[in-house]
């Protein structure tokens, strides 16, 4: 499976989404399509779709689960991104949804797309098939208050205070980690997949979702701001507590790879082939962005 | 039925179902929870548990959505009141989410809220049951960006202008009506009501709607500050075109009258006993507040 072609099968899926939505209500639907627009890295749709096919043909017939979940976690950053949130003007290199279409609508632009994301999956679920609603319910779940928005709490409630390093994992496990967990096992739930390596997946996704959040806080300290297309250092300069702070770069790295290896170990006991998944874990370690 | 027994079986299922909830995760809880306790009407609820008693015996089977409902209905106040939107301190007589705790877990609590809402219903939706999983399709569409978002994104761009009475009537019916015409077509559809009266309550849930938005700017103009719980006079003050500044003071009785006989024509039309929905229609044309 070639990683841009599923990159763009999802970008397509959300924009012909979009594009079939009433007149009437453009500014809304304008506000939330660009913050989708402005890219990234689609990890954790492109991580869903992988990890179907695994276990069937064609990963097109998911793509509404894809969008959906990308959608959810780019709702996520445009509250993020709110001046009583992080602050931000700059995502991706570009003005942050607020910055072009004011607060009020960026708030109900992210209300929108968490709640078009529910309305993408509950269309699904129509079909009946338990495994869809299944796949639904985990993405709910992890997007939710004992999921996400549990690790976005704490990260508030954090700001400029020293935290525990069980505090700090909570709430990376939970802010970062569930919806790259969900990617993962809902993509296989989607595709039949049977209970072990359900169970392998889940502890695949959440040592991914680890090594992801250590990265992001490694290329906050020493990336390119050309490449990230954000502000570096954005967590120093917040007062916050990250992996760096905690554990020194050096050691950050370590575990990075450390948790990589982990990962490949997982994927070989599971029974498919993996492939796709021990490359993505590997460009995900190596990423500059 | 007994309204007020309902209403407290609905406060009663939320209140339990928030106490289950993790407490490494107290304030995200804590918040959503204030603005279901504050109080309210609960009228969304109600009219779900009404209409679907109509059609089966025991309205408990369906307290999860019935709460569900509720839960998007407090999420969507609490972003409206926000300082970026209508900067309410005051709801229901007591100080707004953001006033207690901040506008970040305000933003956070609302997101909470509407995402606990969809777990709560995908849960049901395990069921495998078609009803379950159309009425849950149902909500979040009537929640979403071309239901009650597309209403608060209107209302947003249209403050300070005067605007047409189409625009005012597409506001309202997407900003109230979608929910409230929801409640009554979910609680009849998981109450396996057939196509036809499914038609009819369909067509009662927006007149419903609308004569109940209209009642709500009587009362913004002639309601009493202690027992409405917030400050009229508060569109005007706003520079909102509303019912009001659109027909009059006279006219929207008016019609607030009519849509109500009109409401009651329709009702007689259905098979079964509606008379707990005509007594509800009717309160809601004479409520104070």
């Amino acid at each position: 499976m070639n990683i841009q072609l599923l990159r763009e099968s999802v970008e397509k899926w959300i924009d012909d989404y979009f594009k079939g939505k009433s007149e009437k209500n453009s500014k809304n639907f304008e506000a939330m399509s660009y913050s989708i627009k402005v890219g990234g890295k689609r990890v954790r749709p492109i991580l869903m779709l992988l990890t179907y096919g695994m276990y069937k043909e064609d990963y097109r017939d998911i793509l509404p689960f894809a969008a959906a979940l990308e959608m959810i976690h780019t709702y996520s950053l445009i509250h993020d991104d709110l001046p009583c949130m992080d602050n931000d003007d700059l995502r991706r290199g570009k003005p942050t949804n607020h910055k072009i279409y004011g607060e009020a609508i960026a708030v109900l632009a992210g209300d929108g797309l968490l709640n078009e994301a529910m309305v993408i999956m509950l269309d699904q679920c129509l079909d009946g098939n338990l495994n869809t609603i299944k796949a639904s319910n985990i993405i709910a779940k992890a997007s939710g208050a004992e999921g996400m928005i549990a690790g976005q709490i704490c990260d508030i409630l954090s700001e400029g205070m020293k935290i525990s390093e069980e505090k700090l994992l909570y709430m990376h496990k939970n802010k970062t980690g569930e919806l790259i967990k969900a990617a993962v096992v809902c993509g296989a739930t989607l595709g039949n997949a049977d209970e072990t390596d359900l169970c392998y997946l889940k502890e695949y996704g959440d040592k991914l979702g680890l090594a992801f959040q250590i990265k992001d806080d490694i290329l906050d300290v020493i990336g390119d701001v050309a490449i990230l297309g954000k502000n570096t250092k954005s967590d120093e300069f917040n007062n916050k507590t990250t992996f760096i702070t905690m554990y020194g770069l050096e050691k950050c790295k370590q575990k990075c790879n450390d948790l990589t290896q982990e990962c490949f170990k997982i994927l070989k006991q599971i029974k498919v082939n993996t492939k796709y998944l021990e490359e993505i874990t590997e460009s995900l370690l190596r990423r500059e962005y």
